[in-house]
């Protein structure tokens, strides 16, 4: 196909190209609108036989809290303890999950970055977690504060990506105890989107409370949604004294928190994508409902990672059909209990950015949006089973989720008539380039997918796109602007860091 | 997550797993059975839209066919010809259409690999046309005979890919005028799945259909579909006498025929999803319709590779949220018209089997898969926006089509009792890697996903997916064993071969 006449921008080449997309300005879209119908799977007599299943668990089973103050207050609250598992009737379980909001809004330090979350709004967050970097030289190592702040960047200008995150990467060189104190304030200040907090203990969930205090106010902090945090069961059907801490601080203060299974089907969870999917509905649901008994209303989100288990090596596997089902079901199942759901994205077992990456990157991605996710966590960058983050990866991932955001608009059908009368004038055999109605397109297009020639592709250096994707996540952090702070709020904020930094001793190394 | 007692297959690490994998016999699935629902991206009253806007199209601006003999045909057949355009009422056009089956069976020369096609039934189908090769040994050059031999081998051993396919690759260092017999016999020899046919001219088409009655005996080869046919409209509008000349040579012969608008939305179609399925619509039901008139009954395809241009330079772009979109409302366009729907699966624009080649792939995948596709082309290999075929993405696209074959099963629900139990049992805090249930389990693993540890991926080379990939296509190559053919009908298709290629001059080189 030949260029239309008129349309030069070929002359000048990838350089030319290039130069007009390293120069092109950041853009923040809002949160997502789905205009696409959410895809479910199985019926309704399916998604029925997945609740009755869970509320037997629930009933009959019953899930652990390890924890004696959440014992006590699931006793106060009329649940049957016996030692350290609580059990419920459906009843009192879904009247108390009926408490939790449909949907919420959480706030950023720059309004024009506060998200919706829940109904047909989706945002995306950054990966959360990973320990290792696969950093801009392809080397592989602990990750460290200064990548922490550099992937804050990175995400600041991601287009899609709506949320500022918490652990992008853990800051392994600094000390476990005061970790979360350089994990609040990266957020707060590289980014002005709405943040993740801290939950490996109750007083760190407390101190980035005590940060967006300094931030919203203390009155405004403490009755609006200015974080999301994300607590972890131990599957099966344990909540754990750490994670409840860090519940109890957040929905005290009105902070949403995803009460998320840690599931591999086939080990801590049935292999099979139902009865993980009931065991899920129990774990996130009885959490859900422990969040409502400490402060009715408090937003909770409800979904999984969805992992499985290669049986054979009992490794975790990140990308497959069985996870991409769970997925599916846990919108179905977050729509019935009409909770937000939390889905889940970009994640690859891959240890580079190869091609099984970005496979096992769709099989999270694509059910993450047809489920209707209201929460899509991993945006960018995960390889190694999410032990590793990838720079590359995380630039290329950003751009599939900007894919996303155009495919869930749906179609037009608003420019019929405008099409009728341009294919009648095009008439057979012509072509569309240069139509008026062709020059208005959104068709979308990948920045850094080589839709070049095999030969222009050589000569500009046969370059993978891993390696396409290392010199975008450069540019970015060469061209990265950080958003405006009061430098009052900025100050206090690092006193507060360096105030409890004295005060909470360095574990022993 | 450590390994359940008495898992011991850890011990031996990689070694011994890849054994386990070499050696694994060739296995071939059935026509896969849709078991979950057609996702419907838009809802009735788009998809009148859509009909409403192809149906004004016919009738007003027209289809050119040009070729003086259909043309002859389609005033015979009662259609308001205009130059090298007809124009129908949509009556006349949907009498035609209603002629076709919404379902028919494709014979194989094994009858266990007789496909059935439409309805709920899918069937992948391999890569067509590519020119050149990136080959084992990372090499980019033009595709040959042996090549075209080596990936119907290798295509033969994909347990999810139902069809032998025609020009998988073009072979290139044969005459043009001889490759269809080359091609036919390739087909034939190598596996026993049902073929692809020739299209580039008549007397080519003809040749395919004798071929085939030498294997099926000419009454059969004449009355039953022995070949699937692939022909393109030159969008927009226009059907050209070389594609005309085939259709009507395998449409006698009762011999099927994808009519496939070759879409690059914003050049050859408008630049919208809807706009396009539009023109899709008109140029896919004209050709359906033409068959109908030459041999009611016959049966006939809907679809479209769906492709779109990048607007800054003109090149074509696989693998987008645009393309996606149009296989989704082309399968709901296909069930509304009662025709089988063709889908394309794993093509991309990268000039290598990286991760922006898995992404692609699956902007085709999903979407083919959740849009009902009954033949999905395109199962393996494609790069270079298809006009290269990578020996690695090969073998690991076909991994792809096996996940997709277990996620389109859907969910077991057949189990929950013994679920809940395992539940009980296990209890909290437990795992159930030892579990009966587990022990039975049928969850999905892909065999060259790396999830080893990052060390043990090291220690065994660092290989990307792609190394991987050729490591496994080689091992497949040196494991092939050819499906058994009658001596006597081998011969016969060997003489034919030599015959046609004495009378048929070589082309002018």
């Amino acid at each position: 196909m030949s260029m239309a006449d008129g349309e030069g921008t070929r002359r000048g080449g990838g350089a030319a190209r290039r130069a007009a997309r390293v120069d092109a300005p950041v853009v923040h879209k809002p949160t997502l609108v789905r205009n696409i119908p959410v895809y479910e799977v199985t019926n309704q007599e399916g998604e029925e036989l997945i609740h009755q299943l869970a509320m037997r668990i629930v009933e009959e089973v019953g899930v652990e809290f390890r924890d004696a103050e959440s014992l006590e207050i699931w006793r106060q609250a009329g649940a049957e303890v016996t030692g350290e598992a609580i059990r419920l009737s459906r009843d009192q379980l879904l009247e108390l999950v009926e408490l939790a909001p449909e949907t919420y809004t959480q706030h950023a330090r720059n309004p024009e970055r506060t998200v919706q979350v829940g109904g047909k709004h989706m945002v995306f967050a950054p990966s959360y977690g990973p320990p290792f970097v696969l950093d801009l030289e392809m080397k592989r190592r602990h990750a460290t504060l200064e990548d922490l702040n550099n992937l804050q960047k990175i995400n600041h200008m991601g287009e899609s990506v709506h949320i500022a995150g918490g652990p992008i990467v853990e800051p392994v060189d600094v000390s476990v105890p005061h970790r979360h104190l350089h994990m609040a304030y990266s957020a707060l200040k590289y980014s002005d989107k709405p943040i993740i907090g801290a939950v490996t203990a109750r007083q760190r969930a407390q101190d980035t409370v005590d940060m967006t205090k300094l931030v919203f106010g203390k009155d405004f902090a403490t009755n609006n949604t200015c974080i999301t945090s994300l607590i972890n069961s131990n599957s099966p059907l344990v909540w754990d004294e750490t994670m409840l801490d860090a519940l109890k601080v957040y929905a005290a203060n009105c902070q949403a928190v995803l009460c998320s299974p840690f599931i591999m089907a086939g080990a801590s969870t049935p292999a099979s994508s139902v009865g993980s999917m009931a065991v899920i509905t129990a774990e996130a649901l009885t959490a859900i409902a422990f969040a409502q008994v400490i402060r009715p209303g408090v937003p909770m989100l409800f979904g999984c990672p969805a992992m499985t288990v290669a049986l054979k090596t009992g490794a975790p596997v990140h990308g497959s059909p069985d996870s991409g089902m769970a997925q599916l079901l846990a919108g179905m199942m977050a729509r019935r209990y009409k909770v937000p759901h939390r889905a889940i994205a970009n994640t690859a077992t891959s240890k580079v950015a190869d091609i099984y990456a970005g496979y096992d990157s769709m099989w999270g991605l694509f059910p993450a949006v047809l489920a209707g996710g209201n929460w899509i966590t991993m945006a960018g960058g995960l390889i190694e089973g999410s032990l590793g983050l990838s720079y590359a990866k995380t630039v290329l991932d950003f751009e599939q989720c900007d894919a996303f955001y155009h495919f869930a608009q749906g179609c037009r059908f608003d420019d019929l008539e405008e099409i009728f009368e341009t294919v009648k004038e095009v008439g057979p055999g012509g072509h569309f380039l240069g139509a008026a109605h062709t020059r208005k397109s959104n068709l979308f297009e990948f920045l850094s997918q080589s839709n070049v020639t095999f030969e222009q592709w050589e000569e500009e250096g046969s370059r993978s796109a891993e390696q396409i994707g290392i010199e975008k996540a450069k540019n970015w952090l060469a061209r990265y602007e950080p958003p405006p702070i009061d430098p009052g709020i900025d100050e206090a904020l690092l006193d507060f860091v360096k105030r409890r930094e004295a005060e909470i001793p360095k574990a022993i190394e």
